[in-house]
C-alpha cells in the first residue's frame, strides 16, 4: 500500500503529469493525466494546482510531459529530429513557448518563474534529439528537490514535535502544496512515521476555507487526528489550554524574519504569544527574500470582495457594505519562536540579510 | 420619512406582531404580520426572530396579538366573556396555553422566559373581560422598555464614541436583535443622531455569519458606513492603525465581569489587549448574571458541525475530521475597558454580586 499522504503531482506511467485536482476535494478525489501545454496551464491558472511548491515542480514536469508528447503525436518531427538540426531547433522552439505560457499562468509566482528559468537553461543547452530526455530529467531533478525539501524541512521540524501534543494550523502548506510531504505540516508526517502522534487542529481559514477543503482532507487521509474549527475559536482553544504548538506556511520571510502568510496568521500569532504557546513558521529557505528588509516592505495583495460576500455563487453578505479581503498579513518576527526550513531550525533573532541562503538548488 | 434605523418588532395596524423576517436577510426584506401563537412560536423557533431582547418582546406581543385575535375569530366566546365568568376563564386557559408553546420554542432564552412570566401575571390578575386589553398592555410596556433601554445605552454609550472613529463589532448586538435601536450599536446609532460620524468594520462572524448578514445590513440600511472583513482580518486592520474601538454585545456577564458572548468575542479582546485599543461590551443590565461568580460557571453550548462543514446544504469541509463549534466564548473582566449599560458606563474592576442591578423591570 502506498503512503497514505497524498501525493499531489507525479509522473503518470506513459510519462504524462499526473496531478490531483484540487478543485474538486474534498467532495471528489480525482487524478488527471496532463499532456499539453494548454492542459498544464488550464491547471495551474484554475487552482487544480495550487501552493508555490507545487506550482513550480507541475510547470517543470508538465513542460516536459508536453514535449515529449507533442513529439510522439508528430514522428516526422520526432525522426527528423535525430539528424536534422531544423527539426531540433523546432522542438526547442516548441519548448519555449510552451514555457512561456505557462509562466503567464501565474505571473506573480516566484517559484513557477524559477522552476521554468532551470528548464529554459535546459532547452539552451540540450537542443537535439537528446531533448526530451533532458527536459523530463531536470523536471525529475526539480521534483525531486522538493521532494527531499519536504522531508529535510520534516526532519528538522519533527525535533519540535511531542508525543500527544496538540497542533494548530492555518490554510494549507500540506502535501497538498508541493511535491512531498508539505512545509508547515512536514514535520507532523514526520513525527507520525517515527510514531509519534498529535492532534491538529485547522482553522477552516476564511475567506477560501483552505483549512477545511484541504488540510482536514489530508491529515484525515494520512490517518491524523484532525479537527476544523472556524479562525475564530483558535482563541478560545488557547485559553482552555487545548493548543500546545502553532505550525504555519509562508509566502514570504524579510530578511529580518517577518512573515507574510495567509490572511489570519498574524492574528493567531498575537494569539499564541498571549497564551505563551510556541509559534514556528515552517517553509522552503527559497521563501527567504533577503532584498526585503521588513515585513513593512511587502505588499499585500487585495483579492475581490466576491470571495467573501458570496459563497457557492450565492450572496449571503449585505449589499451596501464595502469590503476588505487582503489576501496575506505580516507577522512581525518578535512573535516567532522559529522559523524551520529544510536547512535547520533557526532561532530568533533571525538576521537573513547577512546569512548566506541556498536559494532553490541550481 | 420613518427612522432608517430598522424596526425589528412592532405592532401591525390591527394589533398584530409586525417581524422582519430575518431568515430572509439581507436578501430579502420581508415585514410579517402574525396573528396565532402557531405562526409566533413558528418565528421564534426558526429564527425569524432572533436577538433575546427582540425575542421576550416578539413573545409578549404575540401573545397578545393572538388572544387579540383568537377573541375576535370566536365573538361568542368574546360577548359572553363579558357576562360568563366561565367564557373569561376559559380566555385566559388560551393565554396561558399560549404562553407555553411560545416558552418550549427556545428553552434557554432567559429573556424570553423573563417577558412570559410578566404576561402570566397579568393573566392572573387580569382574568374578565379586560383581559385582551391588559395583555395588550403588558406587552406594549414590555416593547416600549425595551426600546427604552436601547436608548439609554446608546445615550451612555455614545460618551465612548468620537467623530471618525473607525469601530469593530462583531457578531449582531444591533437593532435587530432588539425592540429598540440595539444594544452594542447602540452607541453608534445615537452619536449619529448628534451628527457624530463613525465608520465600522463588521467581522462577518463564522459560523452563521450574524456579522455578514445582518450587522451589515443594518448599518448600510442606516447610512453608517461599514465594512466586512473574515473575522480572521480583524488583527491585520489593529496592526494598521485603522480600529480605535471595539464594541460587542454579551450574552451573560459573570458577577466578576467576565463576559460570555458569540464566539470569537475572546479573540477580538485579546487582540484588542495587544494593541491597545479600548474593548467595550454593550449590554442591557438583564444581561448580569449576580448568581454567576464568574466566567468560569458559564456552561458553553456546542452546536451542530455542519454550521461549520456546510453552508448553504453543501458539504464544504472534508469528512473525516472532527469539528469543535462551540457557539459562545468567554471574555474575562481583565480584558474589558468598560462595560455599558442602560444604567451608564461602568469602568472595572467589576463586583456585580454586591451591586444592586436592576433586573428586567417588573
Amino acid at each position: 500500500m502506498s503512503s497514505p499522504i497524498v501525493r499531489t503531482v507525479q509522473w503518470a506511467p506513459d510519462g504524462a503529469l499526473r496531478i490531483v485536482d484540487q478543485r474538486l476535494l474534498p467532495g471528489e478525489y480525482v487524478e488527471r493525466d496532463l499532456r499539453t501545454i494548454a492542459e498544464v496551464a488550464e491547471a495551474i491558472r484554475t487552482l487544480a494546482v495550487r501552493g508555490a511548491p507545487a506550482i513550480g515542480v507541475a510547470a517543470a514536469m508538465g513542460l516536459a510531459s508536453a514535449l515529449r508528447f507533442s513529439v510522439l503525436a508528430d514522428p516526422a518531427s520526432s525522426a527528423a529530429a535525430s539528424a536534422a538540426a531544423s527539426a531540433a531547433a523546432a522542438a526547442a522552439a516548441i519548448a519555449r513557448e510552451g514555457a512561456a505560457a505557462l509562466r503567464a499562468t501565474r505571473p506573480t509566482a516566484v517559484n513557477l518563474m524559477w522552476a521554468l528559468d532551470r528548464m529554459l537553461r535546459v532547452i539552451d543547452r540540450a537542443i537535439g534529439p537528446g531533448l526530451v530526455d533532458a527536459l523530463r530529467a531536470e523536471a525529475e531533478a526539480i521534483r525531486a528537490e522538493d521532494e527531499a525539501m519536504c522531508a529535510a524541512i520534516g526532519m528538522h521540524g519533527k525535533t519540535l514535535v511531542r508525543d500527544g501534543m496538540r497542533v494548530l494550523t492555518h490554510c494549507n502548506a500540506g502535501a497538498l502544496a508541493t511535491a512531498g510531504m508539505g512545509t508547515a505540516l512536514a514535520p507532523i508526517y514526520a513525527a507520525l512515521a517515527d510514531g509519534v502522534h498529535v492532534e491538529v487542529f485547522a482553522g477552516e481559514t476564511r475567506p477560501l476555507l483552505q483549512g477545511a477543503r484541504l488540510t482536514a482532507w489530508e491529515l484525515a487521509r494520512a490517518g491524523v487526528p484532525v479537527t476544523l474549527i472556524t479562525d475564530s475559536m483558535a482563541a478560545s482553544l488557547m485559553a482552555a489550554g487545548r493548543i500546545d504548538l502553532v505550525l504555519v506556511g509562508a509566502d514570504r520571510i524579510a530578511a529580518n524574519g517577518d512573515v507574510a502568510n495567509k490572511i489570519g496568521t498574524y492574528g493567531v500569532a498575537v494569539l499564541a504569544k498571549y497564551h505563551r504557546i510556541p509559534f514556528v513558521v515552517v517553509a522552503p529557505s527559497s521563501t527567504i527574500d533577503a532584498q526585503t528588509a521588513t515585513g513593512q516592505g511587502i505588499v499585500i495583495e487585495q483579492r475581490a470582495p466576491d470571495e467573501i460576500t458570496h459563497l457557492g455563487g450565492t450572496r449571503v453578505a449585505a449589499e451596501g457594505a464595502a469590503v476588505y479581503n487582503p489576501a496575506f498579513d505580516v507577522t512581525p518576527a518578535s512573535l516567532i519562536g522559529h522559523i524551520v526550513t529544510e536547512q535547520g531550525v533557526l532561532v530568533p533573532p533571525f538576521h537573513f540579510d547577512h546569512t548566506p541562503i541556498t536559494l532553490p538548488p541550481a
